[in-house]
């Protein structure tokens, strides 16, 4: 078995066979494989696809390469979720409160943001003190404790996934099914919930620009699951559009904070209740509707705040610190018109260019940086308005209104939730 | 403007524009393109393609990236060849005298053999004393006074080329009209002749498997070399089945000269004699007809032979003292029946297992190994006949049979030359 003959069968169409695939996997693993091999192997898998078959070898031996965590000590109300990612998606720090209060454990790994999107981990590090490397047991003792807890990897979890993530971001091969459903499941079976929610992002600010991608992908995450001893249901969302106001580290956890408190309505909390609910609705095994009922409860009743400001504590977190040390822009129309559009892409950008991402794995997060959108889709905004704030140490200059659309008529409000696949 | 955009362009089948192509080239030869960056986008043109346009450009980048030969001062009786590359393709050998011999000067510039294809200079280093690096003024003064050298690159001719051929044949990317035309031409254009005979091989034994995909590659080498004030012929030709009787280094210079000196027939003289006629006929401008009436003249008298003895001369080559030094084994029929088929693929992998060619760069060749093929197309062979003889210093077993076909009965005798394109 040699590289090149694997290379040349996926460049002519040809499934791999479970061997092949071990091969590769190993074989990258341990540089026997070199990287302009892999990256040619992968984009060939871009451009050609995997069948079902492949990609439960692939999720498999990626699986495989690595440890697991076990969670069989937490009981069977457990539940997880995870997010394709996008622009201003803060959901995992208001619904795994949420769900914790409804009596489902959440023991969840999260990761770091990269490109214009970001990660929980970097949100929850702009809470000062907040620890998110805790051992193994810590992180077991606590979610068996206060039902949660939100952290990095423990373990050697998916090494493989590791490496060719790390690869496919600088190659261009990002972009695949095939790809996207082994590293996400892999890491998720890994990560030993039995109880899968998953956000998938469809748009302009996400990975996955067009709904038909995004059911393909669906079901092939759903098949991998179930074929695991895995509950999956995925919810295909507008990204579009940035989800809620706030983009940046501190401000999303602002935002979160005012949506667990019962301050702020809007599709953001609308998506969040969707995805809890399908949470505690797979862990304590009940209607959705009931689900429902109970989320809706805790949030009306503040039992779901008090839960995370446990799980703040709990990680040693202290909000009271928490401070934007920034420079603060308004941006303003120059033309009166309805806002009809706002590209999450664009906001995305700019957000990391203010320091509020990362370019490159190596740097650091300014937490204070960010944008506020003050207007909603539909608003009609006069002359001077602001329609978006923006928080940066960095010097800027040319800040653009090219991210939103003015029109002189409103438009069909965007759907938030297109479509549920189980 | 950054190589994952362009990947991405690419993977979206969209063109790239020249200031991309021209971005690609320079960037990747300063190290700024890394070689798994460069790998994916090679990957994503063998999938995707490039029209017309792209591959002009890339032609006229790779060309730029370095050195040009000037031959004006041979003058206009010069035609160059070249094979996209064979199983016991020695026509170089035959053709080059043949033409020279005819008063059409060849200034070439040859490869040496990679994976089970081999390359003119190896076989001529396997002539002891044989001197395939000559200086510039050395190459030219030979051509000026007996019409003909072959040797290496002498100076910096297509670096980009270099590196990026280094890089496909390890990535399972070699394969692609785009590639193959714009390495093919850069490198002749850089050669310096006006007059090109190209000989492009289909089948099992070939880079290309199929008549469709040779006939694209011809009209694009066709239009490139049209645009660059080059007059371009194209012969489509057999290469499920080698060329000629024997493959190997030693074996195959013995088979040039016994056809040089008119003690052989069959298929590899009747392509010698097409690639020098429409050589000649393009340097001359004559019709093909006067063109191959001189050919077939030259080879009667023995004209051409004596111009090899002289090429050889001048570059210090000694053919008294060419030997074979290796064991020498019979491959025997187990069965009777005609011989139907033999795999040019399977050949000259073995016999670069056999110690004539390289799997690796840093690989030397055994000059004395290699395979005669006792019986042609249609022989009917008995049991306990010759098939094959193989000459090695390796411990071999296993020598397998599978690389011959037998039937019951005979088959239409296989073409030699599908189609000749201009």
């Amino acid at each position: 078995m040699n590289i090149i003959d694997i290379i040349t069968k996926k460049k002519n169409h040809e499934p791999l066979t479970t061997e092949e695939i071990k091969y590769v996997i190993e074989n990258y693993l341990n540089d026997n494989i070199k990287d302009y091999q892999m990256s040619s192997l992968l984009m060939a898998i871009v451009l050609n696809g995997m069948n079902e078959e492949e990609i439960n070898s692939l999720t498999k031996f990626m699986l495989e390469s690595g440890d697991r965590i076990d969670l069989t000590s937490l009981g069977t109300a457990v539940a997880d979720k995870h997010s394709t990612g996008g622009v201003g998606d803060k959901t995992t720090l208001i619904v795994a409160p949420l769900v914790a209060s409804c009596g489902v454990k959440v023991a969840k790994m999260s990761g770091r943001g990269l490109s214009h999107t970001g990660g929980t981990i970097d949100k929850l590090e702009a809470i000062p003190g907040f620890v998110t490397n805790l051992t193994e047991e810590e992180f077991l003792n606590q979610v068996n404790n206060i039902g949660l807890s939100i952290i990095t990897s423990t373990k050697n979890l998916v090494p493989a996934d590791k490496k060719i993530y790390a690869l496919r971001d600088v190659t261009g091969t990002v972009e695949s099914p095939a790809l996207i459903a082994s590293s996400i499941m892999s890491k998720k079976i890994a990560s030993g919930s039995h109880n899968l929610v998953l956000d998938i992002k469809v748009g302009s600010g996400a990975l996955i620009k067009d709904l038909e991608t995004a059911k393909e992908l669906a079901n092939i995450m759903i098949k991998i699951g179930n074929s695991n001893n895995m509950k999956v249901i995925c919810l295909l969302t507008n990204m579009d559009i940035p989800l809620g106001n706030n983009i940046g580290n501190t401000l999303e956890v602002e935002e979160a904070i005012n949506i667990l408190m019962g301050k702020t309505d809007g599709p953001l909390k609308e998506l969040c209740v969707a995805i809890a609910s399908y949470m505690v609705s797979l862990g304590l095994n009940i209607s959705y509707e009931e689900a429902e009922k109970q989320i809706l409860d805790n949030l009306k009743t503040g039992k779901a705040y008090t839960k995370f400001l446990e799980f703040v504590q709990a990680q040693h977190g202290d909000l009271s610190k928490m401070t934007k040390k920034a420079n603060i822009y308004q941006v303003k129309t120059n033309k009166p018109g309805y806002l009809t559009n706002i590209d999450a892409y664009k906001l995305g950008r700019l957000s990391m260019e203010l320091g509020a991402g990362r370019e490159n794995k190596e740097d650091t997060i300014d937490y204070s940086a960010g944008i506020i959108i003050n207007k909603k889709i539909n608003d009609y905004l006069n002359i001077d308005d602001v329609v978006y704030t923006v928080y940066t140490n960095k010097d800027i200059n040319n800040l653009k209104f090219d991210i939103f659309t003015l029109s002189e008529t409103p438009i069909e409000n965007p759907k938030l939730i297109y479509e549920i696949i189980k």
